[in-house]
Formats: C-alpha cells, structure tokens, sequence
C-alpha cells in the first residue's frame, strides 16, 4: 500500500517513522510540503500532483487547522483515496460531509485518532453498535485538563502556577484556550456523539471549561466526597439526543475520580452490554504519530466504517439535566446555598446551566461551575 | 450467513434470540441437543450431520467443558466452518491446535467472549499488535470474586455470608472454587497471554484465590492504604514471559481498587501506546449469549485474526517478582513482621511465592497470601 502524507511537521514526521519501523507491507512514498522545504525526494508543494497519482492508496492529513484540511480531504475523498485523520476540529466541522463522499467513493474514512488517542474507542463504538444501541457516553477526553486538575489536587497548587509548568512540560500549547476552555472535549464530543447515535450532530452544545478553578475550589468539593473532571457528554433516547461539556464534580471512589496525570478515560452505555470503559493517554502524550498510524492497518481490510447521518434525531437539551454548583459573588436565581460562597441550583438542563454561568461571569469574571450528579 | 448452535442451554438459547432480534443477515439454521429434548425442526442430535452440511458457515459452541467440545470444535474447523466460542477452559487447553486447524482451513476462530464478557478485550490487543509490543498486562478478570471483595467492604461482611449470598443471586455457581481458587482467572491469563505474547502459554502458572481472605484482612490492608484484588497477570521481555494469578493489594487511589460489584477491568501495556484500560461487565452478567453474539458479525469480513504461536518464548519466572505478605500462623523463612500476624517476603518470584503458602498451609489451612506491589 503506497501512502502519501500531507504536511510534514511533528506529527507528519512521526507518522513517517513509525510506518518505516513498525508497518509491514506500508509505504511512504509522497509527502505534501511548503515549496521552499522540498528536502526529500518524495516530497512536492502540489495536492493536485499527489490526489492524481492512481499508485496512492491512502492519504494522511497531518497538517490540523480547518483549510485547507477541508478541502484535501474531500478531494482525497473524491479521488476514491483511503483517508485517516486525527484533527478533530476538522471532522466536527464537516464529518457528515466526508462521511457522504467517503460512502460515494467506498472508500475508508479513519478517525480513531481524532478522540482519545490510543484508546480503540471510535472502533469500540462501532463493534457495540453491530448488535446494541449506545444509549449514552461520558468521558474525560483531554489529557491536558486532566494534567492540570490533577497536579493542583496533588500539590496544592493554583491553577495559572499548574498551567505554566505544564506548557514548560509540552502537555499544554502556549495558546492553552482549546483545552481549558472545552473546545478541544467538544470536538470529540461531537464526533463521539455522531458515530454512537448515528447522527450529524449539532454544533450547538453547551460549553464549559476549567479556567476558572481554584485550588479553594477542589478543596471544597474534597471535603463533600468528590473532584472535578472536565467531562465531554452524550444521551441518546428514543430518537431524540443531547450533548454538553462542562466541569463534573464526580465521586472520589468512582474511577473517573482516580484518572492520574494526562490520561483519558471515556466511558459507554449500551442496551445490553451495559458500561464500557476505556483508559489510555492522550493523543498529545503518545510518540508522534502513533494515534494516526494505528488506523492504516485497517484500510485494505475490505471492511470500512459505515457511518449514516441520514436519521432524524431531534436535538433534545432535557435529557441532560440535574443539580449544579455555582461559585460566584451573587446567588443565582432560585439556588440555595451550597457551601460558602457557593450555591446549588437544581434540576436544571446543561444549556441552563450554562446560562445560569454566564449570567454569573457578567458580575464575577472569575465564576466556576460544576454539575453534580447524584451518586449511585 | 448460516449458524449452527452446539448446545441449546441457557448460552445457546441466548445466543439464537439475539441473533433473531438484533444481527442481520444472520440465522440460527442447526442446533444441536440432546436425542431426547428435539423441540425444534432445527435440531438434530448429530453433530455429524451439522458439520456434514455445506450451508453451515459457522458453528457457535455453547456446551462449556472440555470435551466432546474440544472434538467439535476441531473438526468444525476441519471442515472449513468459521468458530466463535466463549468456552475458556477449552480455548486454554487446546488454544494452539484450533488455531493450528483454523489458520489451515483459512476460516475465523473467535474467542472474544472467552475473556472479558462484553469488552473488546481480545480485539484491542490484536489491534496494538499490529504496530506496537505488548510489554505486560494485568487485570480483574472474574467478576464474581470481584463482586465478593467488594461486598465484604462495603458491608463489613465474611467471606462465607458474601459468597452464600452472591450464590443465591446467581453470581456465583454453586461449586464456586473455579471462580475463588484463581482457576477461570488462569484460564483467561493463559488465553490473554497467548494472544499478547503471541506464545502457545505454558499451563503451568502459580495461581492462587482469595478462598480464605477474610474482613479482617482487608481491613489491615485498608489501614496500609491497600485493598485486595484478584489479579491475572503477564509479563513479556527479549523473547521471554511469566504469567500469574493471585491477590494484589492494590492501593486504594487506583482504578483497580475502585472497580466495583462484578465488573472487570483489565490493562495492558505496549512499547508506544503506553497503558490502556478496558472495563466491563464479566460475561455472566450479561444477558446470556450476548458475549458470544459479538464475535459473529466480524466472520464473514474477509479478515481473520491471525495467531502465530510458533515463537519460541521462554518461561522466565522471575519476569513476576516482588514483595509479598503473608497471613498465616507461623512466620515464613527469611520474613519480617508487616503487622498483627502478617508477614513480609521480599524480593521473591510470583513461584516462590506460591511455594511460601503452599507451606504456610501445610501448618495453618486458614492462611492468605497477595503480591505487595511498590506504589508508583
């Protein structure tokens, strides 16, 4: 199988490495680069040059951003060409139509790498979904918040001081807001969403962050028997589903509670085979590389993913709903109070909640919530 | 696709309702039962018959033990039939000959629901060996001794009144003493490594159970900052292996200690990927025949699983080594006091350990023993 890489930074070079040394059979033979950075004989600056070569099987997009990732791929696509990706940005955006040219075409389209890194959990959701129906999904899906929630619990230390030391590390990006503000978990969230309900999903999901946490913040929450993890969600019921991101205050014994350092840990519920878990670093912390090249094995198997968006699942906010915190200067409407200086607020949808924050960050830009749902 | 049913007991008939209500494209054509129970136009008491007939595409055994299932299945396979089983014991006593007949007929042999009810346990390890070593794996494979520890927890409850207990919910069989002496758990260790490992595993591991674990004993372990879990373990290294089976004190702030009820959670780890955890239900506990019904859609996909055993790994013991505690009437050689009538052996092999209780049972019948793991 010959296999052409567009872009060739980090990740791009990583993927190269590793097809080299560890894929038999597989071979790297032209890569997309910036005219004047042509050092490699396979190398070209031309896409037209590459998705009209008959000899390439197999397209991996290493470049990440939304154009023109967007485009390659639909050419890629169009040209009858296998495509893995792990942006997750761009397959939120435009999964549904990738999915339609990539069903046109018979071809694969391979994104195991876009959500959990080496966790199997895109082609967990599949091998369920053969003889179940996915009824929910839930999971820690950022190694980055993770890292940071979980070495101010450990040290003690304050949010900004963790952050710094983890950009220090690389488990963060100079610019952290894709991270510590959810859109990263929202990606995913969205592709999850749309692979274990089988539908394009809405882009419009309640979205919230960690920024705001305090290290008084984790301590509180200790003391009621619990910590917070920044949790990508999903329900799905009766034709009728709902997603969100935000901050969950969730048990100390639970698992999610114990997830140390980066790692992710991402969890199904399914009509029959009940609660799946899975736990595995994050694409950021593995060689670079490895969560794309996980995926080329599968390309000439014969068998693709088939994902169908074609159902009519009305997007329903009530079916993520509860009790949530607030941390705030002035008690939002209908709440009691919780612990000091925080208040609860209850029986609430995720989208009201949100609403409820960000009428809180309009008097108090440093304001912090958390869903806490009841124990089992 | 054509489906025969070896066995009509509560696995099989399990097995024919799911395929009928949710696998397409599927039917349950044969079954085999007994000459005196054929209530069914589809049974026959022949199994000559069955293997005799070109439309069958794949036999689904749901007989359990050794034998005349070992037979069947190998002369299935002869006759070019595709083979899903759940049955561990014989998967772990005849592993390398059906893989031998399955790989000469160029037919599937599916054993996902041997290990791990319902997680895509064995899939997720064939999936990382394709480009990566699995170095070592471990993990709670038998949900009903599980269910046991956990309850004597959570209740402050014996062993004895646990297990009667978990017997009448129909967690645990009537004779439990493959699930608490450590045997279903060295059946799945030995099918776990064979796959990781890629070694036809030798049977002649150290198991032990968790038969005379007592409240008080997790009690000293809680107050060490530990709990007890039963552990099947592998370990693989320049071209050798060790496998285990025996209470670990894990510590408490792991995943592992906070697993709860009956599920399992089992971990692997490989040369890039890292560590992955997968955590579900054990396969009683699932609605029967659901684990096997898994496997079922992957036989007709062109791709098989390939197991190569034809390695030559050595079993090197000292691959599982540590630090041990023993609770038993009479100190161990070379011990030293850990607490009230607790002994600590350091630094010695899963085998000497093993040996160390065979001793301190010959003189105490009551004692216990688990692996001491260092804290990370």
């Amino acid at each position: 199988m010959n296999i052409a890489l567009l872009g060739f930074g980090t990740v791009g070079r990583g993927v190269d490495a590793i097809i080299r040394d560890s894929v038999k059979d597989v071979q790297v033979t032209r890569i997309l680069e910036l005219p004047d950075r042509l050092t490699d004989p396979r190398m070209t600056a031309s896409f037209d040059e590459i998705v009209a070569d008959p000899a390439i099987d197999l397209v991996v997009e290493c470049m990440g951003g939304l154009e023109p990732a967007h485009t390659f791929i639909c050419a890629a696509l169009d040209a009858g060409k296998a495509v893995v990706t792990s942006n997750k940005a761009v397959v939120a955006a435009h999964f549904a139509e990738f999915v339609e040219k990539a069903n046109a075409a018979g071809v694969p389209f391979l994104i195991e790498a876009s959500v959990g890194g080496g966790i199997p959990w895109i082609a967990s959701i599949a091998k369920v979904r053969r003889i179940d129906e996915v009824t929910s999904f839930s999971g820690i899906m950022n190694g980055t918040t993770n890292y940071i929630i979980y070495a101010m619990r450990e040290e003690g230390a304050e949010f900004d001081a963790v952050l710094a030391k983890a950009q220090e590390l690389g488990y963060a990006e100079r610019d952290p807001s894709a991270d510590i503000d959810g859109i990263d978990v929202a990606n995913k969230t969205i592709i999850t969403a749309s692979v274990a309900f089988d539908v394009a999903c809405t882009r419009s999901l309640p979205v919230s962050g960690i920024r705001n946490l305090t290290k008084a913040d984790l301590e509180v929450f200790a003391a009621h028997g619990r910590t917070v993890k920044l949790l990508g969600r999903g329900v799905c019921e009766d034709g009728r589903y709902a997603v969100s991101v935000e901050p969950v205050a969730v048990p100390l014994p639970s698992l999610e509670a114990n997830v140390p350092t980066n790692f992710n840990l991402v969890t199904l519920d399914a009509t029959t085979v009940g609660e799946l878990k899975f736990y595995g670093q994050g694409a950021g912390m593995l060689p670079p590389g490895n969560a794309s090249v996980q995926d080329i094995p599968d390309a000439p198997a014969g068998t693709r993913p088939v994902y169908d968006f074609s159902g009519s699942h009305e997007y329903a906010p009530e079916l993520i709903s509860g009790d949530y915190v607030f941390r705030c200067a002035v008690a939002p409407a209908d709440s009691e109070p919780w612990d000091e200086g925080m208040w609860l607020v209850s029986g609430v949808t995720a989208e009201a909640a949100r609403a409820f924050l960000d009428e809180a960050l309009s008097t108090d830009p440093t304001a912090f919530m958390a869903a806490l749902p009841q124990e089992d």
